[in-house]
């Protein structure tokens, strides 16, 4: 078997060995005390994360599986302020448009979110606000304190989709007033593709509408997940929460602080590296939006092939993601989440730039001797 | 680390390590042509296990999940009749309730199903029928072909849950008038727990309700399951469609006559070593309903202790199961689903008659001596 391509991309991410080696075990009963400890040694890092006291579900199913979660629980037959600047904020609004009354409040993708617009519809009685802290579609940070703010002064619950933040950026989901906080598995945690993890304030639980949906349903969850041993309610994927159990007793191990550092100045070598090519990053940022710190997306220069350049960059064995949905062709996105350091980048950036000079695009300076200049 | 004990329970089951193995690998991206032939291993030898010509998706979820896509898609709002004589059963009873309309045909755990009811209920206008094929919460093999002509006869969807069956005993869903058919990926097919696939006739897809839920919107897994590669709609649980898929070639490396003669075999096994001993089995058969050939339900002698035999048990490194709900301390059950073979079977078998007589109870002769004379 070929090497598998190096995952530069939003998600999946590369896993450590010691992750992957973790699924090879046996099978165990998912009732038992190995499994309620495996359970709960995620829950006690995973808190840590998410910056919560509140309890932590993890759910089998991917990130989208806990959006439904939040939204069906907590939401349903409400009217639900949906804040929109990429992808995954649109899909919150999707979700929401099925479960309750949803207003979108949207701005273009990859510009600052529309706080305004959000403050007008909880005057007028949204009941929920929606908002995806790290939206990777369009490589922007969304101002989650202050939209947790606004949410707590018009008594409305907010849900943050932290799926692609938390573990590798600043999350302080009980400080901000963050009432539901999501993770996904297989982003900034470097864990397997699969599993989510969602918390839940008090003043969520005393709004739960119990009805729909019934394997998302998380009341059941919170009765499993308080016996002892620590119990789901149906079949756990095992094999993935034992790889997760590893993936977060790595991050105890590195420490939450030193992550966060670590992604940061990750993320900030490419942006070196693009402005060193002279290229420009897409999000428009300001006082309160800031350029992601797991994932960076930079314009394709005028008349240069999405397809060609990032082909030429798998042909070296390196994936990285393009734009999606109205964004295709326009922007190239490198993902810096879980376990990947200086090496990972540096290849990644000299494929990058010989892809742009390949393909015709003027390039100014070495972008990976500039992203250098930051991790060395 | 101690050895895993050996799992003898109606599922999760022991893993070949071929297939746990094929989970250790590092990250791929699931929009991409390898995941997409794995996604398409996995559907053609699940095709044969099914015994359907019909599409058939692989969802991150376990059994339950698919249950509830089942009767979410293809019955919301519709009055849905459901046969119910065991835990599981009622599990798709409790889903139907809150999608649609659902009526109770029950009768008690483990005796035969209530066909006049079921059609009674049919003749009122029921539009779907809901059975679990293999009920092993009481160890009963419910009549799918006959209930499967019922549903036809008054034009209604038949949703059968085979998630214990299928890959283990015989299903013919397109012979029998299955629309809807679920597996469970840590059953018969001895894959690990967290996956589930669900196939869907063309009648079903003529009625399906788009609207709730999210994750489990088959449409969805429709439009990204025709494409090429193969994707599913949100991130699939890469690592648990890898073993899966190696779980399948198995499968078809077996055959799957030669599966299902095995799993057969392995019951009776079994059943001639409980009635060697002198102990009764739990559930009530008739023409139409036969035992589980893939669990088998056994009283627990009077006096005897529930937990003080399947502790002896369990002390011996193997795992067998009690009752669920209103028959815990009635019954013991004994998986013999998947990869496992004759030495489980004797060294189980050997463990349960050690464990009855410590516990005081009668045992009239060898169990295991007898299971020998179908085994060998």
């Amino acid at each position: 078997m070929e090497k598998e391509p190096l995952l530069m991309i939003p998600g999946p991410v590369p896993m450590p060995e010691r992750v992957r080696s973790a699924m090879v075990r046996q099978a165990i009963n998912h009732r038992g005390n190995e499994f309620g400890t495996v359970y709960a040694d995620c829950v006690r890092v995973l808190k840590t994360a998410f910056g919560t006291g509140n309890e932590i579900f993890v759910v089998s199913g991917s990130g989208t599986a806990s959006m439904e979660a939040a939204v069906a629980n907590f939401g349903k037959g409400e009217k639900i302020a949906c804040l929109v600047n990429g992808k995954f904020g649109e899909r919150l609004y999707k979700i929401a448009q099925r479960y309750g009354k949803a207003e979108l409040v949207a701005s273009q993708w990859g510009t600052p979110l529309d706080l305004a617009g959000v403050e007008r519809a909880l005057k007028e009685g949204a009941r929920m606000v929606t908002m995806v802290h790290n939206e990777t579609s369009a490589g922007i940070r969304n101002p989650a304190e202050a939209v947790g703010k606004l949410a707590r002064e018009y008594d409305a619950l907010f849900v943050m989709d932290g799926i692609t933040s938390i573990g590798g950026d600043t999350v302080e989901a009980d400080k901000w007033g963050v009432d539901v906080a999501i993770v996904g598995s297989q982003k900034c945690l470097a864990g397997p593709a699969g599993l989510s993890a969602i918390s839940v304030s008090k003043k969520a639980w005393e709004r739960i509408v119990p009805d729909l949906p019934f394997y998302l349903d998380l009341a059941a969850y919170r009765k499993n997940g308080g016996k002892t041993p620590m119990e789901t309610p149906f079949t756990p994927a095992v094999p993935l929460f034992l790889a997760l159990r590893e993936a977060c007793l790595i991050v105890e191990e590195e420490g939450m602080a030193a992550r966060i550092a670590r992604h940061r100045k990750m993320a900030e070598s490419v942006r070196a590296a693009v402005d060193a090519w002279g290229l420009s990053l897409f999000p428009v940022t300001d006082s309160l939006h800031g350029y992601s710190n797991t994932v960076t997306a930079v314009r394709i220069p005028e008349g240069i092939s999405d397809s060609g350049l990032r082909g030429a960059v798998k042909k070296m064995g390196i994936e990285i993601a393009g734009g999606q949905d109205e964004l295709k062709g326009k922007i190239f996105r490198i993902g810096t989440m879980g376990a990947i350091g200086a090496p990972e980048i540096l290849a990644t950036l000299t494929a990058v730039e010989y892809a742009l000079r390949k393909n015709g695009a003027k390039v100014r300076g070495s972008g990976a001797q500039a992203a250098c200049e930051v991790l060395g």
